[in-house]
């Protein structure tokens, strides 16, 4: 697969309007879109720097994927995500590999992107998306 | 300050010959070098996507940031790097700011930038690391 670059970090807080001026105001990352995903349960609230963007999580409801991680693990670095050329080859390249893909179809993401995640057991505890963008 | 964007990702890991090949062969991002940073005493092996690289760290010895980072949280994402134009500006603002930095002063990093560390108190729970490239 080809891999274009770290698209974005996740990060999983607590509470946007407490957590976000760090991002914004002090180190002073440009403001890019603020956007519900339904499927996962999130506000997604996102940054750019112009080489990566942070993307901020916050659960929409108890029992999401977020609101677990926080539970469990506290607020942090969520997941990191990479933009490929194309997904459904990387897809089917994990799979030959025997990486554990969390779907085996792409599902769709903040900003309309195609992702698909792969499991923190192939990867040595790092929770790894993939996103191709759409035009 | 002025962020230029995500510099790497820190991650540690347990073994780097176990733990590489997924970055380097599975997703086929390109190595660029491993050195050992004797003040943190980690080994870090750094591949780069073109846009951002991935710094697998791994602990030389016992007691080490790295070693008790993975007995306390297991290994996985460590912390987020961001290039700064002016590392001193960036240490002098946040300072104003009542942010925590690790440091008054930057220290020597893997690639020889200068580096410095924001507690993650400060962020709600995020490692940030600092980097100013030297010419």
């Amino acid at each position: 697969m080809k891999i274009l670059g770290i698209e974005h970090l996740g990060i999983a807080v607590k509470d946007l309007e407490n957590d976000a001026p760090f991002w914004n105001h002090i180190l002073n990352i440009e403001h890019q879109s603020t956007e519900v995903v339904e499927d996962q349960s999130v506000t997604t609230d996102i940054y750019d720097t112009g080489n990566g963007k942070i993307e901020l999580l916050e659960s929409t409801k108890p029992g999401s994927a977020i609101a677990k991680f926080i539970e469990k693990r506290g607020a942090g670095i969520h997941h990191v995500c990479f933009e490929v050329e194309d997904i459904y080859l990387a897809i089917k390249e994990l799979k030959e590999n025997n990486i554990h893909v969390l779907s085996d179809e792409p599902s769709t993401g903040a900003e309309g992107y195609k992702v698909v995640f792969i499991h923190p057991k192939s990867t040595g505890g790092v929770l790894v998306e993939l996103a191709e963008k759409q035009n």
